[in-house]
């Protein structure tokens, strides 16, 4: 460790992934958050965005502005809608800033792939090859250890990569059998979103399907799980909205190539993670709440088999924000510095 | 029409489907309200019950007996737990009540299917050829026009099957490759049952899967669906708990055999359930919210095609009390009676 | 009866109180629904606004317009905005519709106390003298029957009068000592308010207080109290926003002037409200949860004295929505129209 | 600090409060959790009873043994049901452990009133006078530096003491004025009461009154500002339950003996708690929302004046199981071990 703290800032720090980073980082013991930009709220105290916040100390919200970024951080976490990093991430890096986009913008290597599912021309397309994706459980740590710019997954992608990556690593399921089934709490949607969707009066007490079969996060789902399995994976994502705020519930669908056990696949899954701090893969049929790790960066995984149908269910449980967001960022942002990962993240839950 | 009104009665009338039957049976306008029994609250007043039916006349909750309930009704409806309609079925028959049972002992018609799921004997096996399973958009009114005693639907077999018929009866899908993923609300699980599961404080904002891959109510979808198809059905069912009081969503999967577009597929829906009342088939990725059918005897339906996996997902939503459970009985009450099935139940849902 | 069913009509049909007409008129036997506006729909049918009503045959939604109204319609709902009412309400009544009017234009008979608390200059003055403040429990059903124009109440004024009017008509409370602490669901802010205060993911888990002291409803319910107790009455009105989509609860507070146990002043409720269809007095501290009346234009009502501080506490629960809006509108249009006030609207609540 | 860390354990580890003040404990840099009873749970894993600790390292759960507590722990937490810390007290006084009671068995000084509240007789008598009443903000850090039992305060006394704390001691209201009206999530029930009440299908959607006037928490928010005011303070204390987890919201009325202004009282409010981490004092009129707190030993005040009525309005919200249970526990702690108050405490909210 360097003998000062490192200086982290937060472009977007008034959105719900934005907030998470500010109570994550507050929590950290070698960090120093000495930079929040937010249009929305520039020129005001962190407390207007969040009252909560009002007994902290924290530096004023400003217009987004590079040389500003650059001169306070040593890592600036972009938490922007998807479309703001690629316009800045150069001159930061330049400037000598390492980056963790939170954003959608540096997830997908392909720009075609980029450009058919958020319907838009990538900008900065020079920087998709070095763009790590910080997915830890799933990518090399000595990547991410040397990345100037890291990709921060998916809320859903996380969830889902998690779920199935054990068996797809070793071929033991069906390609074409892979359906994801989704169910999210409404904060996925951020916090500039509003209308009729995202009203209390419309959604509690109700939940329905959206974004079916074009929600963008299926791309990243299947990028990461080719990486896995070695060869090109296509499936069927249904995400879902649940009147909860926050909390990600994936359930995984597959048909196994040959008669495996409930036990023997939890056994492996548990050899998979064996290392990994954050993910918990709990006995077959304990099928987690999403309670059981709000507020944390904990994945819970349980698995079961329906043998008459020869088919592998993977039920995998984060908080999106934190897991599917901000928390990931932060652990990413550990491996970035090399500490370890799960420095000031061991958070337990706040239940109920 | 009779000159004066059908006396119906509940047996199981102070738990939420008992509750929901006294709702639509009180805007009935050919029947009246004439027996009402409960064990837990024996001797009291609907209103120790449900205190929102204060202001309500009613008769008071009695123990079940077979002799007062033959003697006061013409039809029956058995709201109690399943293993009850089988011991008390054949003397109420016997005495000429026709019989409405929401629970499941008379809805799978092979004994051992139901000794496997229900892990019990079933005791009336003589009574299962007669029953007649009442999901009036699939079975037909003739039938349930003469039955003694009709077998009321699960809230789960109804949203799947109405879901899912329309291709199986076609023979549009791979069979194999069948995935019901089913959201439910909390009043599924009936009044009774208390402990931490259900606790307030336990359930609000979360949620989980359980019951996988063992909910009693596959064989019945398999049953239903199988009927449908003229050959076995099989599938795999996953329900998962969502915090909301009434509600199902069923998101189903099939794989196409053959390459149909979802406004084709749509159109064979519409075509499908042309003549039912209760089934509106949104357009195709129109997909529908639970509380746009609450405390409604609709069912909608919105389905779209995975083109990238040749997948079709459709979703079908139904308020699990009423076109699930009460709802669904008053509608077989209609047809037993020779009146129009929609008689006293095309209530628009409250909302929001 | 006339021969023909009323021809009635909405004006602001796509708000929450809009939709809530439709339900509860689709279900009056007397009525036929011909005229639907809304600004935000114009053009389209009323399941763009309301997917529920989908299977529900209902004239499509126009831009509002005084000759298409008057010609359509026998009594027309104005369901828009505070201050559409007073634009529109006199070529209206000049064209013989009858008016029911559910903003707050027409319910304060002093036009400077509605530029204080409104903050805008009343526009139609000369018919303030002519409406009718429709809180029928509570005035004359003769001057309702004979209204062209009526005031329908607020939500928050039609709980907090039912709950204190029989006290303080018999002058058995300190007027000084009047406090209403008043609960309510969000659906009360309407379906036209969006943003961060409305935003599920704020609002979930979570309550604050709100207007105090300045919210519009106080000189409302003073003016009605004022009348009750012939003299004025000044009180301290504090709402606060509760995570349910329906539903008000008022406590009210008042000490005694006369040693009067809750026995002594439950009869007295009783007595003051007996032949009061809507008005359901519980037994002294059965206090009503909001739930009891879900879906209904029931208010139930229970009371207890705090003897250690002579304070009589009164909770109160409504449905915002219907008796404190729509329900309480279509009451007020079955006296306009000389039916009995409860014919259509004796719905069984919707539990749980 | 001595070299090794404190040893501390709880009595009543699987409750709501049990949890809290280990996922708080886990936090303090200071302490390890050496002993964890559960009647409940004894024998069994932590994670059985909250799978959310499953990644942490925690002591199995035990059936509750004084000399086993007395050996393992420096500081014990009580944090059972009332009427279990008055039996085990002494004995673990008299071993020299150290008491932190989350029940009520220590909080009243008065052991008839005691007796008159709770129905039973105190068993504990000759500790009451030793108790210390741990609401750090408002009794003397010397007294909770040399305590060895203290009395941890009830959620609702907290959230109602710190609203009122500041005029009372001034002087500045009518006494016989007072009205607290308090709003509370469903934790605060408690993990061990099941049945319809806390049901989720009953309470979701819903909210009423209860316990009034004979909640318990009254004459100990009674006692403390009698303490406060130097005089005897009697008042009106209405509890309500909300469907929220977490939260309380206490809105205290009071008449003001002489005009001030809001802005003047709230200015007084500060300077009273100017040396509070806790306590921040909002704005007038910018109300707290619960979810501000949630997760926090925070307190956040606001209150305004209604010049109309000469009624000073405050609002309070703190988190129930934090600054109202657990949270509060732990500044105990701190306090009793010579720490600042704050350590290990400051966590920002969870939000949203």
């Amino acid at each position: 460790m360097r003998h000062r703290k490192i200086h982290v800032g937060i472009g977007g720090a008034s959105g719900y992934a934005g907030g998470e980073l500010i109570r994550l980082l507050l929590q950290h013991p070698d960090v120093q958050i000495t930079y929040l930009s937010s249009h929305t709220y520039a020129g005001k105290s962190i407390s207007t965005a969040f009252p909560g916040f009002a007994a902290h100390h924290l530096p004023p919200l400003e217009e987004f502005d590079v040389q500003r970024a650059a001169q306070k951080t040593d890592v600036l976490f972009l938490a922007g809608e998807t479309g703001f990093a690629m316009q800045v991430a150069r001159p930061l890096l330049e400037a000598g800033v390492r980056l963790i986009d939170l954003s959608a913008d540096f997830r997908l290597r392909d720009p075609a792939v980029y450009a058919q599912w958020y319907k838009r021309e990538h900008s900065a397309i020079d920087l998709l090859d070095e763009a790590v994706y910080g997915l830890p459980e799933l990518v090399s740590h000595s990547q991410l250890r040397e990345a100037r710019l890291v990709a921060n997954p998916g809320c859903y992608p996380t969830a889902a990569a998690l779920a199935l990556a054990p068996v797809l690593a070793q071929g033991w399921v069906e390609p074409e059998s892979l359906v994801v089934d989704a169910k999210s709490g409404v904060s996925g949607a951020g916090r500039s979103k509003f209308g009729l969707d995202y009203h209390f009066a419309e959604l509690n007490e109700s939940m329905r399907a959206y974004g079916v079969p074009t929600h963008r996060h299926t791309p990243e789902i299947e990028q990461m799980l080719s990486d896995v399995a070695g060869r090109v994976i296509t499936l069927t994502f249904t995400p879902h909205l649940i009147p909860i705020t926050r909390g990600i519930l994936c359930t995984a669908y597959a048909r196994l190539l040959r008669p495996l056990t409930a036990q023997e696949l939890t056994l492996h899954y548990r050899h998979f993670y064996q290392d990994k701090t954050f993910v918990v893969v709990r006995d077959a049929g304990d099928f987690p709440a999403t309670k059981h790790v709000a507020g944390t960066n904990y994945c819970h995984l349980s698995l079961t088999v329906d043998e008459r149908t020869q088919r592998l269910v993977v039920t995998s449980v984060i908080d999106n924000l934190v897991k599917g967001a901000a928390g990931q960022a932060v652990q990413n942002m550990n491996l970035m510095l090399g500490l370890v990962e799960s420095r000031g993240l061991e958070l337990p839950p706040v239940f109920p």
